[in-house]
Formats: structure tokens, sequence, C-alpha cells
């Protein structure tokens, strides 16, 4: 073609050679995708990639931060404190499994590649604790309880959250309907963001 | 001592490789454990442990199998279909929690070592397949809304799992008060378990 791949922009190429990283490791794990396996699926050639990334740490770091940096913005662009709780609850609950099933591949190098490694697990954990400090303070706001401290708001959170991701990790898998999901989850979770209840009076 | 380390039984001294694995393992993940620091956990040589488990991945193997049996048997203890659901759903989440608070070790080998890699993962995935497959059979057993599906219940189930795991993560760190842990997962699975509602009618 006219303008072959050696006419390609740096950000440009850089880009596709991490979109062949995300899809190959998402398939395969870390141990199991080599860097051949990553040149091949980018059309490049491997020295080319190391050109690029020097090793596939370095190559599968860059892939954890971009896709975790789009899946903050696409979680936190659904986060504004001038929403009334309900709406507010839905919107994040949505964008979130939207992600999810639009980005399966970018999803599973997240939270299935990355945390399995001692090296990343850090950067998915940072993520993590930044959705979790933002439903810890949706909570807060919605909570009248008498007695429920900040350890149990967090830890509400911290439940919702895994109920989230859980959630996401069928989702990516598909053959879950997104509209079923997301409703289901925003059930559990607004139940949850109703208030802490450490009273366990609910009989 | 005149019961010297030789003159262990084989099932006992198994028994300890595996506890020294354990701890090892939970504390510097799969690839930053060597034979070498298991043996010294172990108090024995390195040949020794070598002539009881031929690899590390056979002795990591032993472990997750060892850890997931423990850990299903103290849930499932737990599970009783002639309880009232109420109590049921508390007897499962008590005895949960309480097996991570008192076995953070196993927990973590479960949870963060072996879900991180790829030839072990199947073993916690079975584990939790199972006690999704429990709670699932509760929420079924539970629900009285019209229109909700086996996949409803089995979603929410998975949401529960997820936030049971996440919980139970955090206990395993410490700092977390197991009675108020479990008072607060319990308050998040009971409103799971009353019920799917999938048409979001909370307002």
């Amino acid at each position: 073609m006219a303008s072959g791949t050696k006419r390609l922009p740096r950000a440009v190429r850089e880009q596709q050679m991490l979109d062949a990283a995300v899809t190959a490791f998402s398939a395969n794990g870390f141990a199991d995708t080599s860097m051949d396996a990553i040149a091949a699926e980018a059309k490049i050639s491997k020295p080319m990639l190391y050109l690029y990334y020097g090793s596939k740490d370095e190559l599968f770091s860059a892939c954890v931060a971009r896709e975790s940096g789009r899946f903050m913005e696409a979680v936190s662009s659904g986060f504004d404190l001038s929403m009334r709780q309900r709406d507010q609850a839905r919107t994040l609950v949505r964008e979130f499994l939207r992600y999810v099933y639009e980005n399966s591949d970018s999803w599973r190098v997240l939270y299935r590649v990355a945390v399995g490694s001692a090296s990343f697990a850090h950067i998915v954990t940072e993520s993590r604790n930044g959705v979790t400090a933002m439903i810890t303070d949706l909570i807060r706001r919605g909570t009248t309880t008498e007695g429920a401290s900040d350890v149990d708001f967090e830890l509400t959170a911290v439940a919702l959250v895994g109920a989230g991701e859980a959630v996401a990790d069928r989702v990516s898998d598909g053959g879950i309907d997104l509209e079923r999901a997301t409703d289901l989850l925003l059930s559990i979770t607004w139940r949850g963001l109703r208030g802490v209840n450490v009273h366990d009076d609910d009989h």
C-alpha cells in the first residue's frame, strides 16, 4: 500500500504494538506470551518491537498503564457528585460494565493477568483503591445510620467493588446481557449504598 | 531430641513441608519463592524436599489442593438446607470469614497466588464455582420475584461471592474486626438473598 508501515508516525506505531500486546496477553497470560507472538500479532519484526519496548516486562507494563488509564477514565467520567445519589450509582455501574463489555481484552489484562503478577499487581491495586475511594465517598454521603464508622463505609465499598469486579469478569466472558447485568449489579449496589447497617436489624 | 526429625512418619513430614511451603508462597508469591527458602522454613534439606515433592510446581500444586480442600470443608460445614435462610446466610458468612481470619496464609495462597497462575487458577475456580452454586441455590429458594431467571440467580450469587472475597481479602490483612466484618458482609449478602430484583424498583 502507499502508506506502508514504515511511514507510520512513532505514536501510531506504539499504539498498534500495544493493541497487539493487549490481545496476546489477554489470551495467553504473561508467562505464556512471547515477544515473537506479539510481533506477529502486530505484523512487525521482533527487532522493531524490541526497539520500541526493550523487554516483555516493559511492554506489559506499558499495556497495564494504558489500559488502567483508559479504565479509570471511563469509570470516573461517570463520577459527578452533583448528581442524585441514585443516578450517580446507576451511571457508575453502567459505565463500568460497559467498559468491560466493550473492552474485554483490556479487562482481562488488568483483572486476570496483571493482578496475578507480583510486579504489576500494584498498578491494578491503585486503580481499585481509586474506585473504592469514590464509592466510600458515595456511601458516606448517603448514610444516616447512627454508629457507622469510616471503617464500615470503606469495608462496604470494598464489598461492592468486589461484587462489581466479579460480575464484570462474567460479563467479559460474554453471554450475559449488559442491561440485565447492570440492573442486577445496581440493585445490589443500591442496597449497599442505602447506608451501612452494622446492627443486623433486617429481620 | 529423642524423636529427631528422621523418625517422623512420612505423613507428618509431608504436612510440615506443606505448612512451610504455604507460609513461604503466601509471603512471596510463586515466582519469588525458591525451594531453598521452603527447605529452610521447613528445617529440612533441599534434597529431602525434592524427594517428597519432585518440583516447585508439584509442591505448590499440593499446597493449593490441601488449602482448597480445607477451605471448602470449613465453608461447606456451615451449609445446611434445613436451616432458616437467614441463619443459613449468617452461618456461611461467619464460617467463611473465620476461616480467612484464622488462616490468612492459606487464603493468600489461594486467592492471591494461585489465581494469578495459569496452571493453578482452575483449582481455585472450581472451589469458587462450588461456593457460587451453594449461594445460587440459596437465592433461588428465597426468591419470590416474578420473572427472575436462573441467569439472574447465578449472577447475583457471583456478585455476592465477589463481595465476600473482597471483604475476606481485607480481613486477611488484619486490622479489621471479625465480628464487624461478618455483620457488614451479612447485611449486604442478606439484601441480595432477599431475592433477585431485576426491575430496579427500589425508589
